[in-house]
C-alpha cells in the first residue's frame, strides 16, 4: 500500500495524476491539499487568508470561526468531491473523507496560539488549529478492503468533535504510521526540493532521513513544514519518501523514478 | 432501518435532533439539505443564487458551474462536515458522503433546461443539473454494518463522471427504494403539510399517498418538491413517511408520534 499526497494548487496535472494511480498495481490512500483553491474563495467572500508567524517564525493560517468554514468548504467540499468525480470518471470507486468522517484524523484543538506581530508577541485565543494525534484506521481499512479509493483531506477534527485545521503534511506522517505504510510520495509544484528557491537546477536528488535537519536552512514556507512532516514520517516508520514535481506529465511515475527528491 | 431527512436551514434544533437520534433503537441513514446555507454563501460570494421556473412552474436553482461549485461548499463541506462533528461529539460514528462517493447518487446530467422568463422560453444549455436513477448501497451497507452512520448529501455524480445537482427529496425515494427501506422521516421549517401557508392551524394531519396528487394544489415552492418525492417514495416500496417540524423539542419523536403530518 503507498499513500499519495497532492498539495492544493491550479496548475497541476491532474489527469496525469490519476492515470497514474490507475496503473499503480498496489492499494493507494489519497490526501489532497486546497490552499489555492481555499485562498481564491476566501478572496471572493471578501475575507482574503490572514498567515501569522510562530515565535518560531512558522507561518500558520490564521484560522478563526470564519477561517475555519472557508476551509472546511474548499477542502471537503469544492475540491474533495472534484478529486472523486475525476477518479469515478475514470472508473476509480473513490469516496471523499474528511479527518472528521469516522473521526479519521483526531487532534488536540488548540487553546491558544502565540503570533508575532510587529516583533511583538500576542495571544490568539479563538483559534480553531490543532494537531492530530491518531489516524483512525478501521474505517480506511474497512474502505480500502472494499475496494474503495480514500480520498482523504482537511479538516480533522478534535477530542471535543470540534472541527479543526492541522498540518496536512504531518497528517500525513500519523496515517502512514497508524496504517503501516512503508511509502510515501509527496507531489507538489516544484521540481523538489531546491537549495535555491530561484533556480530549478538546484535540485536535490537524494537525501538520507538523518540529515533532513541540514535542509530546513534552505526550505522556505511551506517546505519547511513538509521537512518537518518527513521528519515525523520516518519517526513513525515510514522508509522512503518521494517528492515530485505535480505539473509534469505522469507526476506520480515521474517521483516513483526518482525524478524528484527521494528521501531514505 | 429509517431514513431521516432534514432540510437545510439556519432555525433547526440540531441539538434535539441528534439526541432523538442518539435514542433511536434502529440504524439510521442521515441525508440532510444546505439551501439557506448555500444562498448565504452565494451572496456572500457576489453571485447570489437564481431560481428558474420550468414551463410546469416548477422552480428550481439555475445551477451553471460556479453555481455547482458553491452548492458543492455548502452541501458537502460546510453543512455536512458541521453535521458530522456534531455527531461525533456526541459519541455517534458519523461518516459524511456526497452522492459522488462510491457513486452513491448516481444519475443523468440534463443536456438542456427550459425555463420560462417573462412569458417566454429560454433554452439552458450548461446547466449541472440531473435527475438520480439509482443508489449504489453497497458503500451504504458497508458502512451501516461497520455501525457507522451515513451522513449523505448532494450533489449526486453522473453516468459521466459529472458533479450535478439533484432534487433530494427525489433522492431520498431512490435510496428507501433501493435498499429497502419502508419509512421515512422528513423535517422542515413548518408543523407540517399547510393548507394555507400562513395559518399554522390549516395543518393536515394524515394523508393517505393515493391523495398525495390533491394537495399539490396547497403546497408551494419546495413543499411542491417534497410531495413529488413522497409519492415517488410510496412508489419504490416505502409505506410511511413523517413530516414534522425541525425547529420544535425532540423533533424526530415529534414527527414519529404523527404530531406532523403522516402519509401512509
Amino acid at each position: 500500500m503507498i499513500l499519495i499526497k497532492v498539495g492544493g494548487g491550479t496548475n497541476l496535472n491532474t489527469v496525469g495524476i490519476i492515470e497514474d494511480i490507475k496503473a499503480l498495481d498496489q492499494k493507494v490512500i489519497f490526501v489532497h491539499g486546497a490552499s489555492v483553491q481555499r485562498d481564491q474563495v476566501a478572496r471572493q467572500m471578501g475575507v482574503p487568508t490572514k498567515m501569522i508567524s510562530s515565535p518560531s517564525s512558522m507561518k500558520s493560517v490564521w484560522t478563526d470561526k470564519q477561517a475555519l468554514d472557508i476551509l472546511v468548504m474548499a477542502y471537503a467540499g469544492l475540491v474533495n468531491k472534484n478529486w472523486v468525480s475525476q477518479f469515478q470518471a475514470v472508473g476509480i470507486n473513490a469516496v471523499g473523507l474528511s479527518g472528521a468522517d469516522g473521526r479519521l484524523l483526531e487532534g488536540i484543538r488548540k487553546k491558544h496560539l502565540i503570533s508575532v506581530e510587529d516583533g511583538k508577541q500576542k495571544l490568539i485565543s479563538d483559534t480553531f488549529t490543532g494537531k492530530v494525534t491518531s489516524a483512525n484506521t478501521t474505517l480506511l481499512k474497512l474502505l480500502i478492503d472494499g475496494n474503495y479509493l480514500p480520498v482523504v483531506t482537511q479538516p480533522a477534527i478534535s477530542d471535543e468533535g470540534e472541527l479543526i485545521n492541522t498540518d496536512n503534511d504531518r497528517n500525513l506522517a500519523v496515517i502512514a504510521g497508524d496504517i503501516g505504510i512503508k511509502e510515501i510520495v509527496v507531489l507538489f509544484e516544484a521540481p523538489g526540493l531546491l537549495t535555491d528557491i530561484n533556480d530549478p537546477q538546484s535540485k536535490v536528488s537524494q537525501i538520507s532521513h538523518k540529515d533532513l535537519d541540514k535542509y530546513m536552512t534552505y526550505a522556505q514556507g511551506t517546505m519547511k513544514k513538509k521537512l518537518l512532516g518527513a521528519q515525523e514520517a520516518f519517526s513513525r516508520g515510514v522508509n522512503r519518501i518521494y517528492w515530485g514535481d505535480s505539473r509534469v506529465d505522469n507526476p506520480i511515475t515521474n517521483a516513483l523514478a526518482g525524478k524528484g527528491t527521494v528521501i531514505s
